[in-house]
């Protein structure tokens, strides 16, 4: 499945762009007067091939996962709240929930590995793999065989959803720890010093940013992930939510369904596809700049601007529910707008 | 009533905002990890003075007015594209229709000075002072009580609108040739060069350009518009329209309503207010950063951070719906997420 689903990857073609533009350069408006509104449109035409798609089916996968890593204090919160969270998800009182709705989309809850047994419910999709990762400071987090299961577990999932007319896909995340595990893949996938791309997270102090550091590197010493191989990477030093988000992404791009790409943590899952597949870029929207010192790493190495710029640092899913409402504004200017000729308004000289 | 509502106009209250803060620290997430959007939803509640404030009915006013400097060849598009785009905005064709449609808010456009009869429409107020403003080069654009008659005319306006049971406004504006204008008090007003100060509005080459900055100095050289005096200025080199937005503003701020107040020109008009109150600067919201060169100039006057960054600069208000769905996110998280007493969820240490 993941072989085949990266073959499918295709690049975007310029005429669809060329197509679009000339429709929004026709609208009663000064020409690219709505700047990246029109490009959000434009994408979205040459992604889905289509002179005028709509998003009227939308959902945002949250990733569930535990970090043995944490055995080692690089969070301010207990690992049990990764499952309590869980919970609170499928009750709707999270922040991704909220936002979800404000923005019209479903919220799916992903467990791929989290250290709890979750009974059955509405909302909640089982494609555990792991009861938590292991601690990396000790040796690999998963095995290859995990990291590749957690991806084809969002593959899988972007074919479901698909199959139920879901046009387009938000990331988000949970996993107490898992800000450790992203700073990790940046350091190694980038070349950049680990201590210039690991941040505070859930919000810890001066002493605990100092060890999450150093239990980084030493996670990235232990292990020796090599890379040049994402998937070793996702294995040693990764997660089984960030190894979910990177497979629903590279479904997302086989099945030409545009992915709103959350912060920190969701894109170091789209890190991950990148190198995989680097064609699946094009399918991606960067939600918004997270507060996270790595963020911005990972988004020039894929090439993505992020739309929102609004000090975040939640995860869920969060940024993605807000940016999705930015691009669906873009294609609704692309969809509903008068032409000139059609409002009888003069075009400019 | 220009007097009494300036009279009005009280600062926010440091104990709403606290009151608010006490509530977002205690949803389950980590503190201030919604960045802004906390700050929005704080704010709400210190403009409302209400613990649970909503957002049910929002309107955006466009006001309309033409602009004699136009003669002097500052404009891409001719003077009468502003009525015909009036037309448009009332057949719901235009990009603020389909914003405030995506926003949920209503589009009330106002005729203030529009060189043109419009009969009654739907959807279009007429508070018409002048038929376009007289060539700033040769002249005042308006008379001082014109000016003060389009301050009222937005005054009378958000009261109207308050009375309806509106909640936050937007503004926004149409006119051919308002950047003029509008660079033309951010020059005098802050001081800064004219040439620093002017763009291209809705795309002129370099020759225009310049030919702008120059129709601009003359403007300011002949009328000696009195920087302190923020009526004089308005009148001698600004416009019905920026009047209008300002007298909104006023209105809005001496009734408790939150404003959205759009790009470049929009702005002016909230130059033009806080120079009259600088407290009502506490009541607006910049929805986003325009690609004008003279908005950043006038934001940082003012003490605004915009909220979006998506290189638009049409106006209309189309920046002030696409805000106020932030806004209005930031309020939903405050009203709708549980808190970790709710979700049995534990807080970090």
């Amino acid at each position: 499945m993941f072989q085949d689903t990266i073959n499918k990857i295709r690049p975007l073609q310029k005429q669809w762009f060329e197509k679009a533009q000339q429709r929004l350069d026709n609208l009663t408006k000064p020409i690219r007067s709505l700047g990246r509104l029109e490009e959000f449109a434009a994408r979205l035409v040459a992604i889905k091939e289509d002179a005028s798609p709509i998003l009227d089916k939308k959902a945002i996968f949250t990733f569930a996962g535990d970090h043995g890593v944490t055995d080692e204090g690089v969070s301010a919160f207990p690992k049990e709240v990764t499952q309590q969270m869980v919970f609170n998800f499928l009750r709707g009182g999270a922040g991704i929930n909220v936002l979800a709705r404000h923005a019209g989309a479903e919220v799916v809850v992903v467990d791929v590995g989290v250290a709890h047994e979750f009974e059955k419910a509405e909302g909640l999709l089982n494609f555990k793999v792991v009861h938590g990762t292991k601690n990396f400071t000790l040796g690999p987090a998963m095995t290859r065989d995990e990291a590749l299961k957690c991806i084809n577990a969002g593959i899988e999932i972007a074919k479901g959803y698909a199959r139920k007319g879901c046009k387009i896909f938000g990331t988000g995340e949970m996993g107490i720890g898992n800000t450790t595990p992203s700073s990790a893949i940046t350091a190694v996938i980038t070349g950049r010093p680990v201590a210039e791309v690991t941040g505070r997270g859930t919000g810890i102090d001066d002493d605990a940013h100092t060890n999450k550091v150093r239990v980084i590197e030493k996670g990235i010493e232990v292990n020796k992930p090599s890379a040049a191989d994402a998937l070793d990477v996702l294995a040693k030093v990764g997660g089984a939510e960030i190894g979910g988000i990177a497979g629903l992404i590279l479904g997302a791009a086989s099945l030409r369904i545009p992915v709103v790409v959350d912060g920190f943590i969701s894109t170091a899952g789209a890190l991950i596809a990148y190198e995989l597949k680097p064609e699946c870029a094009e399918y991606m929207f960067a939600a918004h700049s997270s507060v996270e010192p790595g963020h911005k790493v990972m988004l020039e190495k894929i090439g993505l601007k992020p739309i929102l710029d609004l000090n975040m640092r939640l995860g869920e899913g969060t940024g993605a529910a807000v940016a999705m409402m930015v691009i669906e504004a873009g294609l609704k200017i692309y969809r509903e707008m008068a032409t000139f000729g059609e409002a009888g308004v003069a075009s400019g000289n």
